[in-house]
């Protein structure tokens, strides 16, 4: 099949959010450092979001378990916050309303510099939408702020599974009622990636080399498993023919 | 308090979609004609819609009784469109393709000439969502295809149940992590808005006259239990202060 044999038979385009289409380390970073002059508003954004994959892994695993409920990001973030203040010797600097106001950092993350545009231009000729594990208040909020011009929000909190739990992924497909390999997922994460193929779904990885940060380049080879590679959201459109 | 102290308060404005935003009466008038000629297009409208409220009854009772799950309202109108087609005596003029065709009428209905400019001014100001019976993929089409300009597209789907279950307008005071107060449903419909104020929240009440026709003129004299009452949508922008 040629790109566009494969452009043609796409119906809707799901993204991946934190690190895909929005700037979670720059963010994090900027709210950290006006909200706590000194610390290291940086490292602080890496430990924060170190933390999210063992928080998610536990909730999962409570669930699987029969031991607990789904658990919104917003939540799971404001428990990985306490942690992160305690780390940094800064858990007296931040009452609970501060605390709060630091959480909700994660609604008003900034896009990638092509992310409204090559979202614009995609929306043009397909259906667009997030399908993130973040919850549904946080993913509109930031779309709101920063413009992200979203057809539909889909979350984890639709399915009340998180990625990368293929109901996810089949649930998206059944929403728009169409065929697995009618919808793609657009993500910066191998991982993300690969459980949606699993699935069916056609998927395409966007480099973004920078989303921990100029300290820390991302290796972004490409991986032929995937159906497009592109070097940002606007390239991919471009791939697409939009 | 005043309207502008309301004003105020409110942070997310829901709204419900079929006669409120959208004209369904007219819409699937126009393609029945266009699909059935020769039957009455109005009439074959007020059948397919006056089955609604019966078919979701069973369904409510079905759950209730643990003997039946969520249904999309996608399949309740199929299953209706049988019945209806039989009632016009046109079953033998559909096939299962062509009945999928019109059954998808519901996701290409019109909106009301007032609903895109005024949700536009209420947009720059709250958070809009539908709360809507409608399932995801259906509210998505028709907002992609009647420019409806949505931050959020909220459902039955979501939350499993139908309104008028309180979880439908709780849930989405909880979607947002706002107050009941700061939440306001808007519709045409004495009885969601009724559920809606049993739940705390605000309601505005919009007249759409015509929701079922030039020949069956509706009864939109004021409720004072309604915090708003308006004409249509951008007269309700209007009190509002946008």
């Amino acid at each position: 099949m040629t790109a566009s044999d494969l452009a043609g038979e796409l119906k809707v385009i799901a993204f991946d959010v934190f690190g895909t289409v929005v700037d979670w380390h720059g963010g994090i970073r900027a709210e950290v450092e006006r909200m706590l002059p000194g610390v290291d508003g940086s490292a602080f954004a890496l430990g924060w979001r170190a933390g999210y994959a063992p928080a998610m892994q536990a909730v999962m695993a409570r669930i699987a378990a029969g031991e607990g409920g789904f658990t919104l990001v917003d939540e799971l973030h404001l428990h990985i916050l306490d942690d992160v203040l305690r780390d940094f010797g800064a858990q007296e600097r931040l009452d609970r309303d501060g605390r709060r106001e630091l959480n909700t950092a994660w609604h008003r993350l900034p896009a990638w510099p092509d992310a409204v545009q090559g979202l614009a231009r995609l929306k043009a000729r397909y259906t667009i939408c997030t399908l993130s594990n973040g919850n549904i208040g946080l993913l509109t909020e930031m779309a709101k702020r920063a413009g992200l011009p979203w057809d539909c929000i889909l979350s984890a909190e639709v399915f009340k599974a998180y990625k990368p739990d293929p109901r996810v992924y089949l649930g998206a497909a059944g929403v728009f009622n169409v065929a697995p390999t009618e919808l793609m997922l657009v993500a910066a994460h191998a991982d993300d990636l690969a459980a949606a193929r699993a699935c069916g779904l056609r998927t395409a990885y966007v480099e973004r080399p920078l989303e921990f940060g100029p300290g820390r380049p991302k290796d972004v080879t490409p991986n032929p498993d995937n159906t497009f590679h592109a070097r940002d959201i606007l390239a991919l459109a471009r791939q697409l023919g939009c």
